[in-house]
């Protein structure tokens, strides 16, 4: 057993953490003016395109992707990366090129998409010139459970037809989001997970409707390109839009989601690392009741707690990224459903005691930790709710025993 | 013993409920369309205002105020009614001129003010035509700890000239609030308790400045007016302003909590009912993996839980109100304190499940839940955080072994 | 609304406290030394039989039951003298001849045995002559599932010959304990709840074994008569021993099980007042790193926590038992599962944090604390585990949205 | 990074899952039946010494011990097998000797005994032909906070005199326990951490009183040794009994606790993993409601929160190991103390799920939950209690921001 990063990591850290000191943290207020004074919420932001600008120079950009077109980085490499990149969420991993919904789609069209796809939509995304979204969610169904997805794609001649509603499609509200990879049943009578497949929607088709945005507890999430319901009425692409095979699209997604929760996990990490360190900050500098708050016995159980739970938690983490490395995602099942349970709601209450701390600021817009809670709430449920992993999980457990 | 709640109270809870079936929860959506098509986020909206009406005809107003000019209910008779109105939080409650903070406002005045004040402030609020604001939270120091404030009052003559900065002065943002009661130190040499003074400041006095809205994970509260930060530099206003006499601020706030604290844990309890109810009907109602949620285990110890939490906490605040009618306020002081400590937490439980339950929809803006989510949790730091009323009420506990 | 005890309570509850400062606290260390120097572990000990002729004198017997056998007090008036004895549950149950089983054994005489058995059993109870017990419980079953019983109780002539093993039957383990109502099968193809029936067993017929006695985290509860294992090998009866009908078995335990349910509730609320008392005493008399442990916020958050939750507790409880008084046992039957959901781990929860305070000590035998966990965690599945009851009372609350 | 367990591990835990298949399990109803048994609940059981033999002949033995004296593992090979003697943690861990206290005693004589002490005391321990006891806690003082230590050791010519109260002195109701190290005083003047020293004192020493013995929940731990109280009523041993130097208690005692805690947690993660084990076998086997436990909601969600906390926690464990081995106890200090706080309540959580799984089976000693519990719970206040780690662990985090 090794439990040290090695060299390549901590080096990449380094310079993570100095882009962060040097322009992400402070870019962060910037960027709160920016989103207050602009009239279109939706339209990128100077400040983002800056530091897209100063990261690329640092040769900090497109950490996530292994292989030649990436930084070629494995998975227990990149992890500590998106720990750091997590403690300015909303900055760092966009100016990095490293921010979800992006990632998943360039690792999802680096691995099936065609070389035509390829030089369409992944090209310019791993420049950072165009946005992307996954269209998976309907507001209809459970969507975590696959067999229920409504919207239809029907092969008519060369194209196919899709039709459905689809809603919380993260990043579709920023108009530099030009591509949707959309999943809908190519045949609702094959076994449950042949039905789905998956096709590229640019979103200036026909029939495409951006119709609204969804708050997340009140945030829109503007800088990320917010949430998005979309309708596609009958709206036609060209077959050649169909990623991998039909009926493939159950096995794409499931392809896609390994890595994305442990980025997701990480950067959450990272998160509480931040609400610790304000926290901390907090407690040492805030007095009442004529002594600082970090010498009431109840804030330095919350610390102790958080450092002791952040612990475990990263541990569990990058113990899933080495096994993703070494028996690939399907050996790291078990692990991979863990730290989805696990992470959410770990930060959610370090995090939780954060804002306490910091009063009636903590859960205003003078403070980052609303909005990181408001994030970090929503991974709760996002990608399936916890109780179905759950679930899922436990039946692994129990099949041993039957 | 009697746990029944008697005839006038019955009778008033069925009246209530009729009035929130037939016209306040079909005005929810129309809230929410006026908000999102206002040009002023600020201005008051018709809907509210039609509300208003319908309930003084129907002889539902100012209900929470005992005496002659009010209702005339003690708290055990108002308690089950702020429940009730509980369950619309953003509508009920102003509708019926029973929302926060306009009534501790109103009892403050009616009790502690002067004839002149009663007929300048107090008559109008009582109409419902302007609204008022509570300003004593301040973004530099710890509140909860009154030694803590630092705006002064300070006597010039026959003025008083106020200078300190406030924020999350809830209502604050709406122009009809026309007078802010306003809190600060006369005498900073006083014994701890005798510092405070509590002055009227009309909101178009000179130097007064509304500088910004606050938000609450990411929500401005529009319809009950916001959150304003609010700088006072140099503000003068006559010393008839005062209210109560000088040094009389901290016990005046205190007699102004008790029956608030009530109000808001019996609306909070609504709030818990309307998350059950809707967690219910959503389980019922959607299906996973072959069968309604609500055949989910998880799910029926969720709703199981709930009820058996909601009912000991319901006890609790009634019999807390019980008491302050029977004992007083002071009387009361542990049991104030315990449903202040008990009830956010245990609302905020309920929701977050209710929540989980809904999926995306939950954190969004197309259920109620991730806004009353918001709400309840800032009571957790509303008015001293819980950890500070901990503190007070294991001091007492412990002075019985001393 | 009204809160208060009435006057008949409070008379009784003056006078059973006077009895626990006077007989029963100072009786504890003498039980554990009678305990530890017994030959038998199982016979009565002097002391206990002492308290009970002392209780009797001062008029404090059977304040459980209902009617002219007993004191004749409604639940509600019961339910507060339930929390005093259980703050010494080892002694102030059994002094007053209020211990369970017995009393609901006594309650089930009371209300459904024949004069004959009433002459036999109920009268020696109720003078304490004798002890009973109730043999539901099987090791091979889920018992909280009626159905699932496997004894037989088949009748062959006048005579009815059982046949099963049971376990933990409380208090069978004490010799006086003279006979057991069991429970079992008379008609396995009726409908599930009308299979059942429950027969009076002498403890000296031929074919009882009482086999062994069964632990609870190492205790033995010898003072209250053990657990025992019990099997009964073709056991006969007279028919004469039927307890109701045939097929009634099934309701006769939920009737019996509602009073009892109220009383081992308000015990373990009187066990958790007990705890606090402990905790508070230990947090101002332990002095660890220079300060006493009161002063350490951690311990002040405990303290807070167990008065606010077990104030909410006690209401809950004590709004059932008014309920039972009122609307009768089927219409509290939510309401009782809800105080059978809620205490146990409530008073868990606060017995483990006074543990926590005495270090060492209170995991020994030198506190009461670890005997009481031990008590009140077993109630945690005693009569159904939680969940079973959860399930149940989420499909009733789930039944008005369907 | 790597977290695969290297081939000496992997070696060592094939063959001692081995030794528990076939030797330990099958004895665990034989140590019952032999305690049950035995006249005196103190003496050495045959069983024991039959697996200690089988133990001895496989070469698991004195596994624990690094360098040559012992199996010569680092703390990061040794971790992973005390989890798999953690399984059957009354049995196991004395069959290789490497229990505690023995293996702390074994490993202090080791570092800092003189040639003599170790050929006198070191050599038999190491064959497992004595057995020792570790004397620090005390009844009157909170012994977490050295300075409160009130034993005395004073020097008076060539001996050293000994007085003072100890409890808790695990293992020590054995006869086989020769030999007790004993933390006090030899110079009450000196700064805190240098006023303590050890001894070693047979237990024939006159003077030297074992009192009684204590239990845990109800349990005896006769297998173990027991927990006793032993009375040091001005003892003399020579003034080569000291262990170190004069003054030297406090370091000692403090190098002593590093790989004691690493064992304690990882014996605990076995015991998880045994609860594990037995909530699924119980909940695959057992139904109720027409149905497996298995599938009912709730019992998934208990299986899955076991797997997703229990695997958190190794991974911590391990890395701190880890951390011994790379940077050395004091720069692991942080980590172990983490581990300290996390391993018990998680176990804690576990084995309470597995108990109410198994009904009253699981509170009884038909199941080893129970006694696990037991165990597991006392290790939250053992060496200190959690809320002092907790208290220095935050207070390291904060100094980085003071």
């Amino acid at each position: 057993m090794d439990f040290a990063y090695d060299a390549t990591t901590e080096r990449y850290r380094e310079r993570l953490s100095a882009f962060l000191d040097e322009h992400v943290y402070p870019a962060e207020p910037v960027l709160a003016e920016q989103t207050r004074a602009a009239d279109d919420p939706w339209a990128p932001l100077p400040v983002v395109e800056e530091l897209k600008a100063e990261a690329r120079r640092r040769g900090l950009w497109n950490l996530f992707l292994p292989g030649e077109r990436g930084a070629g980085l494995t998975n227990a490499q990149y992890a500590p990366l998106a720990e750091i990149t997590g403690r300015s969420p909303h900055l760092a991993p966009i100016a990095t090129n490293c921010a979800a919904p992006d990632t998943g789609n360039m690792e999802l069209l680096s691995e099936f998409g065609t070389p035509a796809q390829q030089r369409q939509w992944l090209e310019p995304l791993l420049e950072g010139e165009i946005r992307s979204a996954f269209a998976m969610t309907e507001p209809d169904v459970a969507s975590s459970d696959a067999r229920n997805i409504g919207t239809r794609i029907e092969r008519d001649g060369d194209e196919y037809v899709i039709t459905g509603r689809k809603w919380f499609i993260s990043g579709a509200m920023n108009p530099h989001c030009r591509v949707f990879i959309v999943m809908g049943k190519t045949d609702p009578d094959a076994e449950p997970h042949r039905q789905q497949s998956m096709v590229l929607v640019p979103r200036d088709t026909p029939g495409v409707e951006v119709r609204r945005a969804m708050t997340v507890f009140g945030y829109g999430d503007e800088e990320a390109g917010g949430h998005a319901e979309i309708v596609f009425d009958r709206v036609r692409v060209p077959v050649e839009n169909l990623v991998g095979g039909e009926g493939e699209g159950f096995a794409i997604a499931q392809a896609r989601l390994g890595p994305g929760r442990i980025h997701h996990c990480m950067r959450a990490i990272g998160m509480a690392e931040r609400a610790i360190e304000l926290m901390c900050r907090r407690a040492v500098s805030r007095v009442a009741f004529g002594k600082p708050l970090a010498e009431q016995g109840v804030v330095q159980d919350w610390i102790a707690e958080s450092r002791v739970r952040v612990e475990q938690l990263r541990q569990l983490v990058l113990r899933t990224a080495w096994l993703m490395d070494t028996v690939g995602n399907k050996g790291a099942h078990t692990e991979i459903q863990a730290i989805k349970i696990a992470t959410p709601r770990t930060v959610e209450w370090i995090i939780d005691k954060a804002i306490q701390l910091h009063g009636a600021g903590g859960v205003s817009q003078d403070f980052p930790l609303a909005s990181l809670w408001a994030g970090v709430r929503t991974l709760r449920l996002a990608d399936g709710p916890d109780e179905v992993h759950k679930r899922s999980l436990a039946r692994r457990e129990l099949k041993r025993y039957l």
